[in-house]
């Protein structure tokens, strides 16, 4: 079998995954090498997987073994390590999202351009059970036409570390939400056009300080004429909650997350049901499916399933919503 | 339209239950006398819907205005006083169940038979809309041939007054779960032919005193081959908690009660739902339908959706029952 | 026990329903009255219950036995006859909304408080249990300070007769929703400050015509800092399809109606939940509780649980999202 | 950090699972061999891992280096398997069941207590979250005396290979059921004291050609003088349907599986939910979780948490099955 010579780069928690599912699941790949600036962390993931292991990132780009590299580092480290992978003629699959700025995106997509490499943008809930099935049933038409797309997204806590910071993370709306503006686009096949936002940094002092938001509310429109609406928090007592809906002309599909594991307790109060602790559970298969996809798609010479353009259209939409935001009126992008 | 003249006897809370209904709800029926020892009760009902109201069941019996009675007094009641109606040439709607031994049901049958009146047993969850979209999508063919057939019911608390005599009810086999046998035979179409019989009473200390019990496992069979399981219980903390299943070969239904009202709480321990509190709430419109459903099978002189034999082969299933748990062994039926 | 003597105006499917629950649920209430401009409707709801019809209003509004009406006409006519009403000395409890528009709403206040008489508004859900349990946990502190208030709206249909036209039933915003911004207000606890409107017409011709729209996102702040979402549809394939959710600081509270009756086929393609089908079925007791909440404050003489100003305010908004819509803006209020 | 040298044998499905988690979860361990007698399949994973490989069980007995054999082959090779293994002077982890017959449990518990070593038997779903939280809650007294345990089991199809053959597999009662007989024991702390069987092969000739069953009920005590009742599928037509419940004095846990990945389709027919597709996906981290508990146990020199007793409990159970079914009575253990 033709095999895809990868490395990844930046081993915190979601490198590591990377790593790891490379290694095991994706027979399509051969993980051939890492990379951290910590040298005990890459010292020790190389030798787990008996590959090399580099702390210059410069050094491994130059490694002629290298085909493609999986760029897992901070947001605000991406633009440039993307560029010189590229120049290097690396392939790139990078964690979302691309860039902090819409600018910064462009760049990176002038440069693939350029370098005539492949380049992939992790929105790992694409390639989910659950979410692919809600594409599958709308592109088969039982919902007849999307008319209203719905997120309400809670995660468990305010960001650490460095994506606390809204200049290095992009802020709620591209850290956190641009999950869910890549699944909006994904499902409903439009473009967004118009965002109008309200909210505020409610739960957290510190992410008052760092001008970061963390509650809010999005109402916003598609190219098609359709109408969203999003809702975030930064904070969910029992868990992750998240659920998304597409209303079509004739039906409606809805993508849950309160229920795993399925446990409850029956006492004097009601149906107690335990709260969603998951962060690889559940979406450990769509990282899997993510890295095959991309592999796949660089060893058959097409287009990635989620393209820099992709990429770039999320920061976009999370720069219309600070626009929105700081300017109390709808944001036509 | 032509209406069929109708009596309530016994004028507890069922009583009063099936008054009002008659009286609102059901074109087909003229709510003419009412009937009931305790005197007050009688005339303030009577008095509510401008009807006759009697204390002494044989003067309404006497009464050639009433074409048919429903008996919603003791179980071990229900003997004499459906023989009593039958013989005075009433038709009979009776409260379940029937009877509380399968020597009285027959009396009561033969005295309907030689009577020539209708006599029907009110099992009302053969009228509710999710039993009867269960028992629809079964005869359609959806999930094949029945194959197995499940219900764990557990009661809010322990029977009240006299129904917590064995003597009078029929005990935890008849006066709780003869409703659960009586869907048995609705949803496969087939009667139970052997029983085995585990249980106790471990819950209350005066239902061990009176020699019922209050936990019970049930093993049983169809004499179409297929196989059953029933728990009863007279405890369940937060509210009732019913459920039933029909496993087919292609499919299987499920019928659920733990949803209502349906309010949950997110809280750090999880999610809480709040108990169910219904008594009438989901099951009053199964009590109109099958008070209309009654009235309208006397009518048009067809037989009842519920006849007497339905009643007798539940009491036989809770006799085999207590049989099997005196003597350890399943009993065939 | 002192009683209410009451009328109900207006006999269609709702005020029947009125006069069903005041004749038969509440016991402080004495149904002396009917009234509708159909004879053959008057006369049959008089008869059924033994009280006076009426197809003249101004006839039972001289009926000096009527301490209070029930009325349950189309929208547009509410204003001239609550302030008839008033002006007769008669407490009025109107169905949903108040009126039309805002103006016509002050104009009953002043009629209400110069006749020094008791003004009720029909918001139901208010009494349902579920809402109540909402109610009763947010107050107890258990999700801490209310932040986001959202409401999934889907009704099954499109609104019959008169009510599809927005000039006599405020259209979407009023006739549907001003039951969502009710329970906004409700639980939150906090006025409606500022609202942005997307919306269309997408689902139905002969909504687009009379110029309603019946698909909107609603994104709206709280004078207290919280925020808002509602989302409401005229549509929803398988039934109401109705879920409201407040999140705190320390928790969430839901409220939802996609299981009633709590049915599931398990079939090759996954579990098929039965729809809801309820119309009654899950409000009716909220109906019931309503009512006698209204008698009972009339006969012991204090404020109504639903006033004139929580009937205009919830007018007001619905007439800041209309404004929003034609203008594109963020409309404060 | 101290470490564990370990084996897997047999590199089907489920080995080849355990291998992977020994080399990329589990810290404690180091994998330094895996065997099969298919000579492809042991290269291919040996050389995946860097490690030793044999096709001769016997030889990668004599390896020194290796502490611990995972024994993951079909049952009926377990015995011998395991009493080579321990008088190799190796520690086991065993794929339930342990053994086919009880006697044959026996000798295998005689042989690890001959030879001092550890022995485990592999239950993943006593270190699944939502068992252990059930486990958790029932011992915190939160449901008091728990009196009634149920299990509902429905398998997605029947069992492919060897395990096809009840005299290779033990049949549903023992390749099947006792996980959820190990279940009961677990969750009511209490011994199995008598069962009774229904039951037949309903669904699949060749599983009625074999000998064994396909749809079972059965009904049970415990030792405690609890109650308990399980129905056993080899058919689920939209995949698992695993749910377990234990009732207490003062409540009730619930682990279901029917929602994952929880996605519903609400289309004119009700909310379509999809079936539950996983194998490994929910449980892949109590397989992790199982393996490093036998891996500590071993290194801490402790009772491993699944002993050979637990082993031999379900085995003899299962036969306890088998005979009530060709008695056709109540058969105490």
């Amino acid at each position: 079998m033709k095999k895809l010579n990868v490395a990844v780069v930046g081993l915190g928690r979601i490198g590591r995954v990377h790593a790891e599912i490379l290694f095991t699941r994706v027979d399509e790949a051969r993980l051939v090498a890492v990379s951290d600036i910590i040298e005990d962390l890459a010292r020790g993931v190389g030798e787990k997987y008996g590959v090399k292991w580099y702390t210059d990132y410069d050094k491994l780009l130059e490694d002629s073994s290298v085909d493609a590299v999986f760029i897992t580092t901070p947001t605000f480290l991406h633009k440039d390590m993307i560029i010189k992978a590229l120049e290097a003629g690396k392939h790139v699959f990078t964690e979302k999202p691309m860039t902090v700025t819409s600018s910064e995106a462009r760049e990176v997509l002038n440069a693939a351009k350029k370098a005539g490499r492949s380049l992939m943008v992790g929105y790992m809930r694409r390639f989910d059970a659950a979410y692919r099935r809600a594409k599958s049933e709308i592109e088969s038409g039982k919902i007849g036409d999307p008319l209203v797309y719905i997120t309400i997204a809670r995660d468990p806590g305010a960001p650490p570390g460095w994506a606390a910071d809204p200049k290095k993370s992009g802020g709620i709306f591209l850290d956190m939400l641009s999950h869910d503006f890549d699944m909006a686009r994904f499902l409903m096949g439009a473009e967004v056009s118009k965002v109008y936002v309200e909210g505020g940094a409610k739960l957290y002092d510190e992410i008052r300080e760092k001008g970061d938001l963390d509650v809010v509310t999005i109402n916003f429109t598609f190219s098609s004429g359709a109408f969203g609406m999003i809702h975030g928090s930064r904070k969910s007592v029992f868990g992750y909650d998240l659920r998304t809906e597409v209303m079509g002309t004739d039906g409606t599909v809805y993508v849950g997350s309160q229920r795993d594991p399925n446990f409850a307790l029956g006492v004097k109060e009601g149906l107690l049901y335990g709260g969603v602790k998951w962060f690889w559970g559940r979406f450990y298969d769509a990282y899997v499916e993510e890295d095959r996809e991309f592999v796949k798609s660089v060893l058959e010479d097409r287009e990635p399933p989620i393209t820099g353009v992709d990429g770039l259209k999320v920061v976009e939409i999370a720069e219309a919503c600070w626009r929105s935001w700081r300017e109390k009126r709808p944001v036509t992008l």
